[in-house]
């Protein structure tokens, strides 16, 4: 399949979420239509992968954005895992930097030099498609109006730029699933903000403001659950050609936890994502408005207002509730991630 | 005893800090010298009194900073409560203003228009002293090198200014306690910030910067003490003098808290910093390196490196240790409150 932009009319578009009955089960029914927005990244590689394996879900195509890799090198590896899924599935390149910060250097002691943990690779033989990501996500959403979900599990860069191009594109989008922050789990880049989202607050706090039904699945859950290096070694033997390349590209990963002195395995960020996609009945959540700190020492932090004492607070008028993970069922998730990554 | 500066020679400043054990023991025995720095404020007000009729404290003055009110309203409410306690205590006027920040109104619906929750008041008969908070600061800690704790109980703007004026106040100071901040607890101001540190962020900045013994004496456990009525009437019915004016200010101060949802009581924050003074084993400590928040929607969070998973954060860099409490005994701590101010 080759994608191409679609024109829709306003009629279509405002008939978006008000689907009857019938036409609600089918949807739900149907594998869900999905575009996967990443910056691959080791496990962002393991997210997309286990997105693209999954039969409960349609994944309409990739946006690469700035982050775990610069934006060349990021765009290179989500094609290089299309093709080792031996999926049609088009590439977008997305943002290079952030909206508004200077672009801080990649995390190569986390992700390693090429995102995807210093194997040697060869170069991709596809190519990224001519729209940017944000022109993908905003004419994918106007072609399916109420039934794209956005994955995201980079920075937020492509989603708020997208929601520049079109400001209808909350209603047009069924939800946002994304990958970063912490309600109460402090930070991981520095100690209140999570990478994801310090790596471009202003897009975060956009993202988290706008109309649409979002959900955060952030450090609160992600660093509850760790990925064994037994599991890996089965999947590995399981399907050596994807099994095994998620075990070579995790040799580093799992070093930096290593070295962080996380053990029993390391972090499980962006597949836990996927995995709410999936069954979100893995994960327990609470109602919060959130807001991201654009500055400062705290920059990259996001608040929560759910159980506060505070007094005065004019930061979070008008913010919508955003669905906030808080408790796991870490066997569940890496069960699922197993079956479904290596069946 | 009227208050006057004293010189002080080189030679005795650098003694500091180098006692005998004898002179440390015999320093232990005696009552200890304090500075309360305070804004009162209701709680402040409980605080001082609690400070003065300590037989464990020597407080040689009472210096006031803006904040519950405003300054020229706190410093007539620090002299009425010395005149209240019967004491020749000096009290010095501090800092109307926050050191970069232009001032916020005070919190009228806390501390109620007079900062005493509304209780019909005559002008106090005393005069605070000619110097100001600072040199107050500054000249006593002059005079008795190492021998002096800070009680710090308002905006911790006065504590930088004397840190300005004298470079050497950290040797020349024996600690500082504060109430203030949060490591864990989250604000009462906003969602992440502490009122006394949200009211002047730079100065708290500064002074849990300097190379001073800190204890911080924050949310974290003063909001898992209430003071309740049965405990407040039956000091009244003791002491109707000093008993029946903390009952007295404390009604509006409660029904602030009973508007909150706060059950059981009202929060005990400045008395918890002078039972620390009093008895630290009703708390048990940790610490960390904190740094304050000066500028956007986290404004006035104090952060703490305790326990984070952060990669890679400057701004911790060359910071001291501070001593941060992070539990209470809460029995204890009220039983301590009600034998000392109505024996």
């Amino acid at each position: 399949m080759t994608w191409a932009p679609f024109a829709l009319t306003v009629t279509v578009v405002l008939s978006a979420g008000v689907a009857t009955p019938a036409e609600a089960r089918q949807r739900d029914a149907d594998p869900r239509k999905v575009i996967v927005d990443a910056d691959p990244g080791i496990d962002d590689a393991m997210a997309i992968l286990f997105a693209l394996r999954s039969p409960a879900l349609e994944v309409l195509g990739i946006t690469t954005v700035f982050g775990n890799a610069h934006i060349d090198m990021g765009t290179a590896n989500a094609l290089r895992l299309v093709e080792l899924a031996g999926r049609d599935v088009p590439v977008a390149r997305g943002a290079a930097h952030p909206l508004i910060l200077p672009l801080a250097p990649p995390p190569e002691f986390v992700h390693g030099t090429d995102g995807l943990g210093n194997i040697a690779q060869s170069e991709p033989t596809r190519q990224p498609i001519e729209a940017s990501a944000a022109e993908f996500i905003v004419s994918t959403a106007r072609r399916y109006p109420g039934e794209v979900t956005l994955l995201a599990i980079g920075r937020l860069t492509n989603l708020a730029l997208a929601l520049a191009l079109e400001p209808r594109l909350p209603a047009l989008v069924r939800e946002v699933v994304l990958m970063g922050g912490s309600a109460s789990a402090g930070g991981n880049v520095t100690p209140v903000a999570e990478a994801n989202i310090w790596g471009d607050p202003h897009a975060a706090d956009i993202v988290l403001g706008a109309s649409w039904k979002v959900t955060m699945v952030g450090l609160d859950v992600t660093t509850s659950v760790r990925l064994g290096d037994d599991r890996l070694e089965r999947m590995a033997a399981r399907d050596p050609r994807v099994g095994g390349f998620v075990y070579r590209i995790t040799r580093f990963y799992k070093q930096f936890h290593d070295s962080m002195g996380v053990t029993g395995g390391f972090y499980v960020h962006d597949p836990s994502a996927v995995a709410y996609l999936i069954d979100p009945g893995i994960f327990s959540t609470d109602k919060a408005r959130v807001r991201v700190v654009t500055e400062g020492i705290a920059m990259g932090q996001t608040i929560a207002d759910s159980a506060t004492r505070a007094q005065r607070w004019d930061a979070f008028k008008g913010r919508p509730e955003v669905t906030v993970c808080r408790d796991v069922d870490g066997d569940r998730l890496l069960r699922l991630f197993e079956t479904t990554l290596t069946p």
